[in-house]
């Protein structure tokens, strides 16, 4: 039963998008018959092999249901009771997942504020201190994003000057890879180049946002860096009875290069946002925006005046970012089309220009 | 890409089937376009409507990802830091949840030893006792699973009798519903017969185990009993971004009857490898065979020699549920057919005359 | 400021008598000047070294505020967060500390039902069971009381087969000495003759139930067995500041035999209590009073008409064990003297022949 | 048996300090005999008095061991599982309790850097916003130190506004006053000018930085707003058995005016320091030393060279507050005297000097 506009599209989230049809075609072709369940199925075991032909052989793949669960998940798995996790203060695990870090896990989180959402060995050692005494949460993990949640990119000498100073203080790095298939069209690498071959212990690997039902994976990529991961992925309530559902999305995805295509269209759209937004600033026919972000990969910050900003949203969904700076969100996902993007950069113009 | 053999179906759980055909079909209609991620989707809001027309006007559904994800987070909502829930020993939050109630929640549970997995009020007060003395965790919940982890099936005049004795005590019911459709199927009962209508508070609804990819909901049925289920839902790491995925499904459960063909059909074939079995005995062409429990769902406990089972399950997979007392469990589901029925009759008999 | 009657002693609990002198006296004489906070003072490291006079050269002290706070810390010390512990359902973790070791720490307890409150290999085998099996809360400690909560005491020789038992399934070994020393003195052995020379792995040693104002203190006996008790005490908020004071308690009870002293003088009150009362029964002066276990330390176990103990009650205060059953449960301090034995002894027969 | 110095004392911390005699004078007398167990005690009975003496009527106060202890638990008591705590970045719960909050309780800390320590309605403006939203942590507590960790003081009037900017939300004041005394004695006001009638609603209350021997309380000063405090003290391990004696000692501490004889006397001694040191700066004496902070109650926060604060610390024990930035922190207690701090000035002092 179909409730909805299967043309409507906006540019609040790739999470507003629904599943790729190769990925229906997936979970078709694994339907039928009887698998063993809560994991032991044939699709996990295929994906443990595609994860390895990714991510190295010593990769070990945990299928989860959401990046929340992945994220604490994995975190919970490298630290004792006693650590903390050194993250950006824009890390969604800090502003996003409604306190579940600390609540779940009792994982304090120590922040560091960046221009940019990328933190870097100096703006760790604000927080990486401390080490032995019991007054102070020990800094045992690190946390990046990447994409960041500011749509930047890290570079894999960024990641593994990171790596090297993490692991120098015996700390583990761990990265939320919500939106790692954009990462890696947008840096035109493979995806181990800027994870296992870049220093990272263990991986949040994001699938929803990028045209799964719904599916991640933590893949502990450093041996015997994750202790206990079968037991914490159950008792944190991410453990599917009907694995082979989640894992069948996931090869689907890896296979084929489709989370490449998938991710490299939707930072071509943003490209294209950027680029026409800029052009039109260039030439004078847009006046009164801004960016306050680079655009690498598949979301476009950018600054205006709030009002303008309301009379475009009720035209095409988005967010505000930081409504008290006028800055927007605006992202792009796999089914976003090039129409959808010049209509939009019409709507912005024509807002901004009544608004003039 | 299909991995797996289409035909081959056990009696190990009825989360080693798949998804049922319509299923798939309602995931494709709410596929495409964009829908606002986390709950605020068009799907959502109509599965409000369905649940309300099952469970009455003052529901309130929130869709989760698991059945542990469904039990842990309903009693965290109807419980103080200080309360404890109880149970019957044999309860899944008890046996089969990692400690999840006692980890993510801290839930402390006192259990109660039961013949038959069913709880009444005399069981209930061997542990519903010392309100307001703070050394012993505040018995304030009682959870019942329907139908129950052994087979069996309250009658709605058993919960009621329950839920009135519950109340009493100013203590909140709920009702673990993984399997709430065979229960439906078995009383031919309207869904609110047995939950809304005898009292129940709050409830699990499985959908998992009858035929969805994926997904439970959390229904609180009576008004305030629930505080803060969208915050915990979050912060227990259930809230799905697509949620317009899970919605789908559920609708379809409960659009069409599909939830009583599936669940009735599954409770059909357990009933035919019940009393083929005992036509067996009967006649004599089965020795060495008898039963636990009642078979008043989609479950068979039998009683037989480990060895023999060990060998029947060579040829057809299940599980044991106390091997020491040569105690085992088939399960049937939705998509059990009279042919492996009368199949895995054959091999039990087979087995047996080979061990007699 | 005195408010109350120095000369009231009732046997309601050990923990309604007050401080030893003795241990006033190692408190005034640490006071005075200043000493490092924390631990780094000079009394802590004194109680490192009378500790391990005690119990071995390996011993590693952490003084606590309290009993919950003793067993919680030194349980989450030896457990991961996966962990579940196996105790007699009546050890004091499962019926007395408010749920504390599922609230703070999320540790399942696996509870077995016991005659006379001690665990034995057998009984331990009901529930150490499941190792490598996610859905199950993973059995890895085991914890035992000695003096048990119904008074009755593990020889050396018990306790050497429960550990030989726990560490070949390579669990471990917690023993909850809140009354350690009413077994130390009731054994007549060494402290380290039932702990660490009988394979017990960690333990609580009690303090505030024979003289202290208050103050424990977790002891790990098994080097490596304990990771992070430093910050575990900590973060369970059970580290004092003025931590002096609780170690110049401990020292002062250990040493000069004043645990011994105390303790020994609880037991012996304790058997004569019994004494006179089954002298009473023997002669016929005291009918309607039997006894439900063993007097092996400084508790009396009786069974009476609750009636008559709501009549001694009124007098003499003392708390039901099970009032369904008319149970009651009589304990003797270390400031109990004979003369309150032999007053209470003639309330209950006073009572007793009235009710006959 | 002492085995430390009498004589010597440093401005290390007020917690180096050990219990004032009168405060032992209450112990000796409230010991003796049997007293109920819990804290249904006669003195924990007249403690409640006492407390509404100062506070107000209203006051329900609850005794526990220590600060960690008495913030957690009473942050806990007003929120729900999905609450947060807006907090001064500097604030001890933050920096110092090694992750209780967050651990224990699953409390996220949402912390605002200050330049002195102390909150302001537009500083919590910064975190308190987000309510409904189910991805962020609810704000819906303040909590303030008085005096704070950097030894500055509130008015009356600073709180006021706070109060009523956060009741204004909806959100609860928490007051941590572990150095309240302090605040008083400086204030010249009586403590409910600053709490009760500021409208702080919940408050920690210290002793052991004040002459106690360990002790704290929370009192709960706006009807209603902390809820299963009773339970939450248990079950964070913080209910003493011998209650009394921890009652015992707030009670004298609050009678007779000691806790502003001691409070105010360390003000005093921290004036003296401060002074004297101005004056040697004023003088040309000294050289190479600032403040980083006003001395308001019990601190001295300094700037000097570290190589010269090292060999301070050589003779006189002190921490390093950053160490980068070459400040260093100096308590007062209420047993320093005038000879110390005369002493403690020629120190720093000399070293400056040979250092210039």
């Amino acid at each position: 039963m179909k409730l909805h506009d299967d043309n409507y599209r906006g540019f609040a989230s790739d999470n507003y998008a629904g599943a790729h049809p190769e990925i229906l075609d997936a979970i078709a072709a694994a339907n039928g018959g009887h698998q063993i369940a809560y994991g032991e199925d044939l699709y996990t075991a295929r994906l443990q092999e595609v994860m390895r032909e990714h991510f190295g052989a010593q990769a070990e793949t945990f299928p989860v249901f959401n990046g929340t669960g992945a994220n604490v998940t994995a975190l919970t798995s490298v630290l004792p009771r006693w650590g903390a996790v050194v993250a950006a203060s824009t890390a969604h695990i800090n502003t996003d997942e409604g306190g579940a870090p600390e609540r779940v896990s009792g994982l304090k989180l120590l922040t560091v504020d960046t221009p940019d959402g990328k933190l870097t060995p100096e703006l760790i050692d604000r927080q990486a201190w401390g080490w032995g005494d019991e007054h102070r949460a020990q800094p045992l993990a690190v946390s990046i994003t990447q994409t960041t949640e500011l749509g930047t990119l890290y570079t894999p000498a960024e990641i593994r000057a990171i790596a090297d100073h993490v692991h120098a203080h015996d700390m583990v790095l761990h990265l939320d890879g919500a939106r790692i298939s954009n990462a890696a069209a947008a840096l035109e690498m493979p995806l181990r180049a800027f994870t296992t071959d870049a220093g990272v212990d263990i991986l949040s690997f994001g699938g929803t946002k990028n045209g799964l039902l719904y599916g991640e994976a933590i893949v502990a990529l450093t041996p015997g860096v994750a202790e206990g991961l079968l037991y914490l992925r159950k008792l944190n309530m991410q453990l599917a009875s009907k694995m082979r559902f989640a894992s069948a999305q996931l090869i689907a995805l890896l296979s084929d290069g489709l989370y490449l295509r998938s991710a490299g269209h939707a930072n071509a759209m943003a490209a294209r946002l950027r680029s026409s937004l800029e052009a039109g600033i260039a030439d004078g026919s847009i006046t009164g925006l801004s960016f306050s972000q680079p655009t690498q990969a598949n979301a476009v910050f950018a600054i205006l005046d709030p009002a303008v900003s309301d009379r475009i949203r009720e035209r095409v969904r988005f967010y505000d970012w930081d409504r008290a700076a006028g800055e927007v969100r605006w992202m792009t996902a796999f089914d976003t089309t090039e129409a959808d993007v010049d209509a939009f950069v019409a709507v912005i113009a024509e807002e901004l220009r009544r608004a003039a």
